[in-house]
């Protein structure tokens, strides 16, 4: 061995701390080509004006990317065989990050895997924030995001909350457009069909202490995916879940981290086990309900004077604020104000962000004023519920014949029309 | 590209599904050595007495091991260059599992970085569980592990409750200890230096679906550590925590799973600026005690009688069952039925598993009536405590000179002389 590959190795096992990324994503059979993304960014380093020091790391710096384009680029795979998050694009966008010299220069590059150390503080202590966004293309061939800067805001807010670095979101958004634009062709054209944003932060620091990261990689892959419902929509049932958490307050749940993730896969084999689909999670002895499964929820009851009431838990610190709950709550608002009137939807519709119990919601089925429930997220976009398993019986949900009820039904034609371009609105983002 | 290179490319980006681990630890520069390790399991699949088909997945197997000897291998540094978690051995162990075939061949193999894809669902949704042990060299060159029993049969509680892949924890540990074997010059022989060891479970699933993964990691690598408090015991301040919390009833506090750590380190950092080491977790409007940190947590009052008592938190699951707690458990008790009286150990001792509040510590600290407190964990096994932060207040705690207290010193000394060979026990187990 070379007194290279010695030295290496010997930083390799921690022996000496260099903190520059040693996350080397392998890229065979592809070629360099000089960096074509040139739009002007001015580095964000702040340098002290009596000494000329840099006083901050450097963010995100979109004006440093390089690409690797992939020289042997495969067909997408036909529409109808995609299944969620099975299949990636030819490229994937990375950026290194380390505590000494900030962010890196972000890079372009065929997908493929990384290589991570085994001392990877991701793999021992969950540092890991991921966001979902979707990009879709319309018959023209345009492409657009649905409200990417939301995505961006929580995507900082998640690492904040779990110490791993926060960045510049616009000039992250530029640098997942630009890998769009590139992958554009795996966005399937087919109707309800859309391409998959995966942006995932994770620390790599390769040394096990249970420490804000030294060293971090953030990635973004896409995966081309179809509709949710292909033949239409088919209306889940929860098993109101009293023994496990999603989330508690002090804890993790109004943000989007891995560690919100792993623990509710157990309940949910076991809820499959009784026959329901997903996981209603309750809070506390008076069983508030929170989320459906990875979604938000939302209940519409109809009051003693018969106004529609549309219901979903506050963002009370338990609550991931949903890009698609926020959308279907401004819908509906603006549906009310009058800022924008939705076809079909009731007129006679409030909306309350408030706390809602499994004993409101078993009185109102009782008593007929239980008028439809469903999860809302960005995979499925809307989720029917038509049954809850709660404390050893069943209570019923109505649902249309279309799957739908009265509210879901205009406020997710409204919601796709806009996410798919049919209907204009300044929640799309032409990349 | 050949052909074949272009079906791994297609293979890779998930648009067959193979279940094959793909996790190919990098090995350059060894050579593949005879497994000498021999000795006969039978394999655990079952088979059909009228098929002769499995119907079990096959199970660790450490009669399958196969040895990779690093060839050029490194010398360890100085014993007293060691940080925690810093440096590694020579060797790691890794053992593959997937759901068609179950646990795959084991390997001891050179340290070094794992090929992840991008898609693995560890670094989305935090699929990780971990332990810590410890491997301990006396002056004969004995090596000897600490009731590694516990640490086997927890990962596998900790495994269940993540919906990762169970195993046989004595297959397991037999693998560990030829790994320690094979690695063993690299525990230092000063006192107080130990071989911390950390096997580690990950789920490896090549596609982001929130569900069981089809494909795993179990992997164990070795770091020689110094002792935790080279120059004596120095007290830790605490901050009573009341804005974010560890676990919940529901959650996952009860089980070592890498979820646990992440959103630990943000509330560190904040009780670190207000000058305390560490955060005492407290939960409920009551600010029932129940962790330290990483550590369990003991308190010692003296309640009216002039009894020692010493009280630690039940295992109502918030708390982690851990081996250090235990240990401490069953030598106060030990002492108090007689079965091994330790010298210096108060007689009026009782032990109690309760709930305590922060009531209760402040009523006990002003009436003079607080002995001491305590974390308990493998890596500093006692870390005694002197101050505890709580609602804008120090609460101060005793401590000695030599900055333990009257129950911790003795059973603090107990448990080093177990753990280190020189006090004899069934806790101690021969590599």
């Amino acid at each position: 061995m070379s007194l290279l590959g010695r030295s290496l190795r010997l930083h390799l096992r921690g022996h000496s701390v260099r903190l520059a990324s040693r996350i080397i994503p392998t890229s065979t059979s592809t070629s360099l080509r000089a960096a074509k993304y040139a739009r002007s960014y001015s580095t964000p380093v702040t340098l002290d004006p009596m000494t000329g020091e840099a006083t901050s790391l450097p963010d995100i710096q979109p004006g440093r990317l390089q690409i690797i384009r992939d020289e042997n680029p495969i067909p997408p795979p036909p529409s109808r065989t995609l299944k969620f998050g099975h299949t990636f694009t030819d490229h994937m966008l990375t950026i290194p990050w380390n505590a000494i010299e900030g962010w890196g220069a972000p890079k372009i590059e065929p997908y493929g895997p990384f290589q991570l150390e085994p001392s990877s503080t991701v793999l021992h202590y969950a540092q890991t924030i991921f966001e979902g966004m979707k990009a879709y293309r319309d018959e023209t061939g345009k492409v657009t995001l649905f409200r990417p800067d939301m995505n961006m805001k929580r995507m900082n807010n998640s690492a904040q909350r779990i110490s791993l670095p926060t960045f510049d979101g616009e000039a992250c958004l530029e640098l997942i457009k630009e890998l769009v634009r590139i992958d554009k062709h795996w966005i399937p054209k087919e109707p309800g069909h859309s391409l998959y944003i995966r942006p995932t932060l994770i620390g790599t620091q390769k040394y096990i202490g249970v420490a804000p990261p030294t060293e971090a990689l953030l990635f973004v892959i896409c995966s081309p995916v179809g509709p949710y419902y292909p033949e239409g929509f088919k209306p889940i049932a929860l098993y109101g879940t009293t023994e496990y958490i999603r989330a508690a307050p002090g804890g993790t749940g109004a943000f989007k981290l891995g560690v919100n993730y792993a623990p509710g896969v157990m309940p949910q084999k076991k809820a499959a086990k009784l026959g329901y689909a997903q996981n209603l999670w309750l809070h506390g002895p008076e069983h508030y309900l929170t989320e459906v499964g990875t979604m938000n929820m939302f209940v519409v009851v109809r009051k003693e004077d018969g106004t529609h009431e549309l219901v979903t838990p506050p963002l009370d610190g338990m609550i991931l604020p949903g890009v698609t709950r926020d959308s279907v709550l401004t819908l509906a608002r603006d549906h009310i104000s009058g800022k924008k009137k939705l076809e079909h939807l009731p007129d006679n519709l409030v909306v309350s962000e408030r706390p809602i119990t499994m004993t409101e919601i078993k009185e109102a089925s009782h008593s007929g004023r239980l008028i439809e429930m469903f999860g809302a997220g960005t995979a499925a976009v809307i989720s029917p519920v038509d049954r809850i398993g709660y404390l050893g019986e069943d209570i019923n949900i109505p649902v249309g014949q279309d799957g739908m009820g009265p509210v879901s039904r205009p406020i997710w034609k409204e919601l796709v029309g806009r996410q798919m371009g049919s209907i204009e609105s300044d929640w799309s983002v032409v990349v």
